[in-house]
């Protein structure tokens, strides 16, 4: 989940990070998305592996919109997947990818960004950052690409 | 969930049936599982399609063991078996097979019987049962078998 | 998707509708996603059915967030949510349960509430209508149980 | 398996290992199933990979209740999954998820500490020491967490 | 399975047909399997949903080839089929497709045919069968093949 | 495999359409295969279901490209899918979705298009046409979408 | 392969290997596959792994019983697999576990024994083999078990 | 891909080669895949890994053919596959096998010899080049074969 931790920092975003457990410590689950609402938090994002629960859960008892993270741990990361993604009417989970805690950092910012130009400006800004990689990536391929067309 | 009431019922064995949910009446769902191990309840099956949480969630609130079964309402029953049996270490979830309630009936009966000669009694009479339809169902098939092998 | 729109209408939150495809009306989706930011749109809900990439295609195009909602057609709609829910990183699509579009719209009306009293009353009102159904479920089995509970 | 056995140890429960087949010493298996029950036995943990039947052979042959651990060996341990949690109607066996067999231990102490009070404590103790891990790891996080709040 | 015995009933191979099940008959599968060479028994086919484990049961009992036939109950027969295919090094079971007993009855008069001229006769007559509906289709197809080429 | 065919027609293409199986009539699809580059052949189109191996097989046998189609009759289609897309290396098939014959159409005029202005013509204006009733549809979607915008 | 190969040998069957491709030797694969009943040999197990149709395309072309073995390279050999047990109706490919060449070459020794006595007791001896290491195994675990027994 | 271009410049076709991306370079795409056309380009050979829709935005966007080549980075590429294969009717994707860049190159080679002697005599020579290598590893297990043969 650390991704999502550095992206947040990196576009100025406050954040706090738990260690939760919607079958080992349900109670301070139950208390962290009870009392999220009030606290001012606008996104929560929950990683978990395996049939773990705690997106779920914690949507269960929060009006805030609750990003999940399968994380990959047994049967190629299907079974979080599965367990995150396919919930039930009624109490959405906004599922990213297996292992996508830095999509879900982006997500929850632009989530965030509604009301918030600065967060936006950086957001756009760090897109703008992936589009360079590949602009570079295309320039250095120039003289592959230059040597075959000559052909 | 049918037919595990009806099977516990065949057996002599009391049950109560609740409609609960993780995510829309937690707060139920939790009394129930608090309360179990103390009202006397020796075992508990929980049914959840897609990636509802009912088994998972109760089991990390007692020493009750948790039966559960998925049911299926989407991709064939393979997300809800999924969020049931990949449970992480520490809360176990007893899992049977997809819709398979009757199952889940016998189960609990086999856990139970430990200590009450009265229910095995019956559980053996059922097992016997199942053995008979396919004898006759052998005996039956006679006249087809003996035509060919007079080939 | 009409659920998703129903749900919108209930809880009061002005909404477009608009059939766009990826592959068959590229220009008209990449208008609608390059103006919606600044058109004051908030979420984006883009159902998908097979490898279309509706959801994706507008996420790239745009800073607003954009939920994703598989629609089953082939495969279980297993393609489907494989071909949104694994984005790669950088480009986030908040992906529900093959064929959620009941909640993409619950999710949808979480993301806004954040600064909108009057949406949230009416989410918390929603919720709290889904909790009474199954309460009124179980006093309605009171007499299954009981009958059970005096074996 | 071991974790199973390490598991029983901890919590005083007594146990014996063998190494049975349903393939191979398909009577050494009928002879343990057979007698199980008169041997006093509660519960009986089989694991099996592959196609390996072990747990349903020994649940058809006993009113024991059978707890299977799929053990991942190929296909990431889907195949071991199917061929022990989908048992037809009248066998059922409990099972735990892949690799799960300190679940499955845990889930054999639950199934025994109906009546044995000493038991139920140390389960208790046990399931203690896992919420206390998570606490702490959230007191150790405690640093990051305030650095960002006020932020 | 109706289809293996009319394809062997077709070509003129004696056999017999009995409801067994590993689980709710398993003496009758057992004495089934350890009698079958000694009868003179060549090939078994069983056929088996789910989780049933009889193909596997019958072949560790027997050195009689069995051939394997999923039958399609839940998840689309995959569960059957990994539970038959995936069999542990030792014991194999010769495996078809799901729901493919007619090709386990070619399949097994295949086996047969080794030292039976006239079975093998009438399996080459059955495959030229196969050949000539598809010979006969093709003819059929002519007038809009030619329509299409003088284009 | 009809909608391929008429698409052909649609567009202009002349073709012609056998009943060929890699396992039924082995030799015809080989003589099919190895004479078509020779007859001016530019395409070949084959549709195969379960582990049915024609396009495979045909590919082997000629340097035409060939188009497979994978069909859907059990395991909804994805047996097809994996036994024609996962050609090993030296012989591709260019794999289209699971019943996708229309798109099989397509892009074997794609790929004649090449060298044929009045194909390629026909082939924008079909796209075109997909195009507009996206359009259509999108006005039609009129009504209902400012009836919520003014909410 | 090489295990079916040491296995055969170990029991005395006389057999050949070759390196065959339905795609890249399509001509030799055909002339082995053809001759293969006249020349006497009894039984072919072919490898395939992706989607290579080596097994189907032998089994088109003989009388002679074809075992096939899905070898892992890609998806768990999830692709083998299915491109090797899902054969249509009329050509069936009696098919092992993924990488099952060891009980390929037993089944095709199961195939052969059933006119020799020789190959058959060694067979036997091969599974009283396996049985025996169970057995030691068991023998071994003895002090454990009765440390615990003793608790 | 380079084994695509490796193929591709070893028979002679000159090409180019971009880092393209549908999400983070959305508008070099367009550009790239809007002028292809007129720019000459007779074949496009595009890899995606996960939910990545590059080959699916560019076939949009072009009359000429697109092959897409799924790339395993995540659930051993089955997420990929299932991206580009299952295209929506009317734009198709020609898919070859998971990592199967080389066969993208023989695909798109195939494709366009149709007018171009030198690269099919070339093509032809690269398949007979693949035969060989199994002509020769052949005769190496001639003594192997050999010794077998003389039991």
């Amino acid at each position: 989940m650390e991704k999502a931790a550095e992206f947040s920092d990196s576009v100025g975003i406050p954040f706090e990070i738990y260690v939760l457990s919607a079958h080992r410590t349900p109670e301070a689950a139950e208390q962290f998305a009870r009392s999220a609402a009030d606290r001012g938090i606008k996104v929560i994002i929950a990683g978990a592996a395996m049939a773990d629960h705690l997106p779920g859960v914690i949507a269960a008892m929060t009006p805030v919109p609750v990003i999940g993270v399968p994380v990959k741990v047994s049967l190629d990361g299907m079974d979080a997947l599965m367990a995150i993604v396919q919930m039930p009417p009624g109490i959405p989970v906004a599922t990213v990818a297996i292992d996508g805690a830095l999509n879900a950092g982006i997500l929850a910012a632009q989530m965030i960004t509604t009301g918030d130009l600065a967060v936006m400006e950086k957001l756009i800004a760090y897109k703008e950052g992936l589009k360079q990689k590949k602009v570079k990536a295309n320039e250095e391929l120039g003289a592959v690409k230059y040597r075959h067309r000559t052909n």
